[in-house]
This record gives structure tokens, sequence and C-alpha cells, in this order.
């Protein structure tokens, strides 16, 4: 299993603070120390789009300069998507670590997956994964379905329903918390455990669980920002994290929910079910 | 066209001084500001094998944060590869960012390209491009050739007939400057522009040409040092950096040159060719 972490903003935003108490997690205080990643959308070079960054490392973030680099100062994004692994599928390697990306409807897609899904996941001729994770043949079958729906990539409304019914598919077959960006909105889905925040005015002091670390963000915002950050497992012990219902899925822009959906969880059978 | 910068060393090396000057041309100085990217084998984490860590951004170096940073600091590489983008081929996308990443022989390979190729490439069914350019499918091809001809990929020398031979082919479609990289060495070929340049002891100061700053080698390393740079146009004013040959290959490892040969290199034909 992985842990998770996502930000999505109505103002370019470090994502510095929660990535220290989650790279942590990768190696340190935690076990997944079978690489990392972090993708973020900023507005560096393109006003008119969010351009994106992706990182992948196949060592532990705990230990790893640029992590620790980036844990001081990451890129100011609107969306950012963050992911420590540990192997359960696929060897240590970095075409295994998450976020994954690949280009549908004119546009580049970024995933991240927790958790693991039972049974081959049939694969169409367009989206064939790098490596060998079942979340990125997950990723692959998503963008195939996507493709095949006919469903228009900018209409956020009906993509939104088209990534719930997928994840309500893949959900039959095990675990499937995960996160999908285009850098305009982000999609967050989750069947066991995944948290969210949102952080807005008046903003506060808000202390990290490990390493035990404080920040004021009342010193860093202004009183327009809105923040929401998604993480596994709440990442501060002084701010009111929500879980994510078992089935639910939302949609964010601009750091709020814009739409927000719920499949019945049904537990994966012993057996392996043909291809959802 | 592009521009390549790689770093070969015996001992972890920053490359943030040489990166400064490349990632100026990206969008300020220079006319590549389609995207950059940044693969560095690291010993992080993992002593016994160096971990690939791979960053790419659509967005111009000259003006992102990230490569602002990653010139101040980047990580501490035993080979690095850093690439800055003017689009030719393929859109403006992550995808399309050098260097590029795929597994083969068991292990992580890194390839980017500084040139354009006529015609289309014949790709097999392993592997697939995820973007549009000419140079993914280049290195598509040639581990699709790595594959068929049955060498061991713990073979350098082996491996660098196979990866010379490719270039050989490669070179009679166009302008074929590329850097291919397994972490334990590091094969550079050239059809046109590439330069090298070896510091070793005694160490001497440097100046950039581009943003003009100095920086003194001699404070930063030990004698035993050695650290051997490609880059497309040499980047310092006071240092002798040796043009390659038309046609010229070499496999570095440790900073030195461990094998070395020269194919004729023919222009390409007006008509397209059958596939190489």
């Amino acid at each position: 299993m992985c842990e998770l972490l996502a930000l999505n903003a109505n103002t370019p935003t470090d994502m510095g603070f929660s990535f220290r108490g989650l790279s942590r997690r990768g190696g340190a205080s935690g076990e997944h120390a079978d690489g990392w990643g972090l993708a973020s959308f900023t507005p560096d070079g393109h006003p008119d789009r969010p351009s994106l960054t992706l990182l992948r490392e196949e060592a532990p973030a705990a230990f790893s300069a640029l992590a620790d680099q980036l844990a001081e100062r990451s890129p100011k994004a609107l969306v950012s998507i963050a992911h420590i692994r540990k192997a359960t599928r696929g060897v240590v390697a970095l075409e295994n670590c998450h976020p994954f990306s690949r280009r549908w409807g004119g546009q580049t897609w970024v995933f991240a997956h927790n958790g693991d899904l039972q049974g081959a996941i049939a694969l169409g001729d367009r989206y064939l994964p790098d490596g060998s994770t079942d979340s990125e043949a997950a990723f692959c079958w998503i963008l195939e379905q996507l493709d095949h729906s006919g469903v228009d990539s900018s209409n956020a409304a009906a993509v939104f329903e088209q990534l719930h019914h997928c994840a309500a598919q893949l959900a039959e077959r095990g675990t499937f918390n995960a996160l999908i960006s285009n850098g305009q909105w982000l999609f967050v889905t989750a069947t066991s455990r995944l948290h969210l925040l949102t952080r807005r005015a008046p903003f506060c002091k808000a202390t990290l669980a490990d390493p035990p670390l404080q920040v004021d963000f009342s010193a860093l915002t202004t009183s327009n920002d809105v923040v929401t950050i998604l993480s596994t497992e709440p990442l501060t012990t002084d701010e009111h994290w929500q879980p994510f219902q078992a089935g639910e899925s939302l949609l964010l822009q601009a750091g709020e929910v814009i739409q927000r959906s719920r499949h019945g969880v049904r537990p994966a059978p012993a057996a392996q079910t043909p291809v959802p």
C-alpha cells in the first residue's frame, strides 16, 4: 500500500509543509520506502494554462536530497499530487512510481493510487503501461474508457460522471483510493482511507504530526486564499480533517468541492472477477 | 532543435553550475522554451546501485522556479542528463519533454536527443511512444533493436557496439546527437554539435558564459574527482571544450572515456528512406 497527498487551491500554493509530513513516512517514520513522486500544475511560463512538472524517484523519499529540498520549497501550484510507494505489485523502479501521466483529449492527465486491485485489468491498444503495477494498468483502463465514452474532455461534469463510474467498477476489485487531475480540476475518490482539509480565512497555526513542526498560515496567505489538502492520513494534529466515506468521489476546483457522488462499495470477491 | 547537457563522474557530483548555464538558454538567452527535463542517477537510498530521479516540465526552464532551485543545488549524481526543448515535432506537452525513460534488460534507461530525423520510424510492439516526437520514437526503436539483438544488458562493450550501430542507422535520417544511460555508464553520440570537457586535478576556476558567474572547483572537489561534462555548446569561457567529430560515439564510466567508435555520416537523402 502507498500514501497519497494532493493540493487544490485558488492561488498558486507551496505544498512543502504537507510534503514534509508525507516524505517522512517514506522510509523514516513509515514503511513506504520504494519510491515517490510529485506532479505540480504551476502557472510558470504559461499564464493562460497551468504547466505540468512531474518528478519521480525510485529511492525512499525520507532519505532523498531532492525530496528534502521540495519539503523546504515546492513549486507554487494550483494542483499538486504526491505519492510515496510501498511496492506490492511491480519491482522498485522509476516506471512503477506514481504519479503516472498520459495524454487524453488534448490534455495531460496525472494519476496516483493507493490500494490493491485483484485480477488482470483488460487493456486496449491505445494506453499501455510502461511499468508493471496494477495502478498504472487501472489508469490506462480509465483513459481507454474515457476515450470510448466520447465525452468532451473540457466538460468537467461529464468527465466527473465517467471517472466516478470507472471508480465504482474498479472498487469491485479491491481498494481504490485515487487522484486524477488535468490541472484545471482534481478528481478524488476513495474506498477506504482518505482525508480532506480545507484551509480558508481566518487562517490559523497548524502543527505537523511528524516531524513536530508548526506553521502559521495567517502569515503566508491572503484572506481570499482557499486551499484544500487531501491525504491518506491526517498530517496535522490540530485541524479538522474529514474522512471520506467509502465509495465517495469529489471534484475540486480552485480549492472548492464542485461536485460529489457516492457509489456502493462491495467487498472484492474471493475469485477473480471478469474485467470491469 | 534542442540542447543537451550531461555529467558523468566518479563521485556524486552536483550539476547545478552547468545546469544554470543551460537553463538560461531555455527561454531567456536562448529560444528553447518548450519544456525541459533532468534525469539523475544518485546513490541516495540504495548504496548498491544508483537510483533514478526523473523530472520533466512543459514550461520554459528559464522561468521555472524548480529549474532555478536545481541551478542552486541539483542532486549529487554519478550520471545526470538534462535537456531543454525547442519543439520541432510534437506539441508542447510533458510527454514530449526529454529525457525519456524505459525499462530494458532489468534496468531503467534514460534518453535525450538533439536533432531532427526524417521519415516515420518503424515501431515494434514492445516499446511504443507516449508522446509524438521523433526522438521518443527513435528511443523506442533503439530499445527494440537491443531487445532483438540478444545482447546482455550488463555487458557494456556489447551494448556500446549495439548503440553505436543504431546511432549510425539513425544518422542516415538526419541529425542525431544523443545521450543514453542506465546509471552505470553513459553513451554519447553526435552527428553535428556536441562538446566534451573533463575536469580533474588540479582543479581551477571556471567562468560561465551566461549568466557571467565564476566557480572555483578546487574548493568543491577532492584531488581524486574526475568529472566529465557533455554539452551542445561550451558553457564556460575559460576551459578547453572538445568538439565531437561527426559520427563519433563514446562510452563513459566514472568520468572516463572507456570506449570510442566512429561511423561515416552521410547526409540524409532528400526522399524518405525505408525504415532504418
